[in-house]
């Protein structure tokens, strides 16, 4: 009899484990592709440029969400890692560490889920793990993702390259991600309904391209938000960052929602947007290239860089005042990736 | 006041998150190296050849036992894997999963231990996430590896390339690792203690090298031991596995403790050890270059390579007899990396 959720014995090693393996794994992964050949590596066919790594765990809760689920979310997060380090994305591993106890249906659900953001970022799933944990010792499921990308001749996206005078681009809405894992943790129902955003960014690093080294620096604002990513570009660029509340856009219903929970949308994490930072000349054409993707239809300049105060955020509120925006300190919205 | 364990707030993202990246990874793993520029990701220096990537997750219980800790144990499995697959392993990237509560003496420890085995083995670990879940939502910290190395030309490593009349070469004592997770576990003392074999084989890999395409296929055989690695050897060759069970190492005290607890050490995983099938023409001098390597002291020969039965795994006991040596069904340690 096949098992309907996941025992000791799919940790083994042993025959079980391999089932898990082709049944789920292979399966959804590689089908005529040839991959997974290897028992414990894949062989990369990689293009000339720079090779990049990039690795994350997500340990989401829930699992499953409006707009997505951990198995988008793992696969769009290393893949806009990448991105945000100017490599197209090219290849992931996928290491599952999975409680006893954990639905074999979800599993299938999740690893579907997985090939399909795949698919669409154009990456390959090449190789995997999977341990199995007693009851207790993990909550359901942790996925880790890790990924390789090659960075074409041309472009160079890093904090060391930011200047005074750059504009700060955002390709979308701020906190959809964040809020959306916090209502439907809370329970809360809102009239408009919120969505992650949680996405693959690979159009983006395609579209922007053809830009050069014009774009100095990106990077995805997840944990933390907007305002602890901006803080930490300040900080390693050692320039300061001049951004404009009103420009910033965020949806009416996540606005409404954070007032009401006392939440800053700047602080809420961001699963499918990038900061984007270029230099003056051709950041309107930019914004251009972005409101042509389905994922930054709602881009927007948000400010600029300036040379002083070094390694801070500036922000012009609403009322016209100016105020320092501090990084996240202490605890904001747990197991949010 | 600096916390002594992990709270929430580590996993925020926030300014504890990159305190924490400060203080415990990048100081061990990074001092001098200029590397960990890029938030997100590592550029990767590759040298000509194939590339090959490997992930593992450790999940190990305890996370501290005789001969090694779930550090040494993250980096040297996903060297040895790289290893087994004929490359020359390069860069890892890891990534934590902390459960609250844990302590951050231990974590600095586990990574002190993760950077010297690194060193060892000549890798770079470059790059690196922290993901932090309740009390009771992970058991300590489960560590995932990710390795990059790289194939050099004249080396193809596959059960496709294994042929009847192959020798099946050990590099050493199959069993103590399995056991030393096992007695640890359960309170068991022995007359002779037992230690675990983990253990980086990246120096295997390099003195095998000059063998080229002579050696036709590595393993290391760690979750379900020597008996499953053979066996899907067979299985993936389409040949047989013919073995004498007096000729595998197995240390006396490993041995003792086995028959004192009813399980056999052919099962039992190794984290130090690699099963090589070779040319017949080679194996002598290649038993020889393993005999000097303090990792491969006890290296032996234990069996041919069969065209028949396909698939399968014979071995013939001390009594003379012949038997099938199955693999691993249902559950045997777990937790044991």
């Amino acid at each position: 009899m096949k098992p309907s959720q996941i025992i000791m014995a799919h940790g083994s090693g042993g025959l079980l484990s391999q089932r898990l393996i082709e049944e789920y794994f292979v399966r959804a992964f590689a089908e005529g592709e040839g991959l997974w050949e290897l028992n414990d590596g894949a062989v990369l066919d990689l293009p000339p440029g720079k090779a990049v790594i990039s690795t994350d765990s997500f340990v989401i809760s829930p699992l499953f969400f409006p707009g997505g689920d951990i198995g988008k979310l793992a696969v769009s997060g290393t893949v806009n890692d990448l991105v945000a380090c100017g490599a197209r994305p090219l290849y992931l591993s996928t290491a599952f560490i999975l409680e006893e106890g954990f639905s074999l249906d979800s599993l299938g659900e999740i690893v579907k889920s997985m090939a399909r953001t795949a698919q669409q970022a154009g990456v390959k799933l090449v190789t995997g793990d999977t341990k199995v944990v007693e009851r207790g010792s993990a909550d359901q499921v942790f996925i880790n993702t890790t990924g390789i990308g090659v960075i074409p001749p041309g472009i160079d996206y890093r904090p060391g390259r930011i200047k005074p005078g750059d504009r700060i681009l955002v390709s979308g809405t701020m906190g959809d991600h964040g809020l959306t894992i916090l209502a439907q943790r809370e329970g809360l129902r809102f009239r408009t309904p919120v969505v992650s955003d949680c996405a693959p960014l690979h159009e983006i690093g395609k579209a922007l391209q053809p830009f050069g080294e014009q774009i100095h620096c990106m990077r995805d604002p997840t944990r933390g938000g907007l305002a602890t990513v901006l803080n930490e570009l300040a900080a390693q660029s050692r320039l300061g960052m001049y951004i404009d509340e009103q420009k910033i856009p965020v949806l009416d219903a996540v606005r409404g929602a954070c007032e009401m929970l006392g939440m800053d949308p700047l602080y809420m994490a961001n699963e499918g947007k990038m900061v984007i930072i270029c230099a003056p000349q051709v950041s309107q054409q930019v914004l251009e290239v972005l409101h042509k993707l389905p994922v930054g239809q709602n881009a927007a300049d948000i400010g600029k860089v300036v040379s002083q105060p070094q390694g801070m955020v500036l922000i012009k509120t609403a009322l016209g005042t100016e105020r320092i925006l501090a990084a996240l300190e202490g605890e904001h919205v747990p197991r949010i990736c």
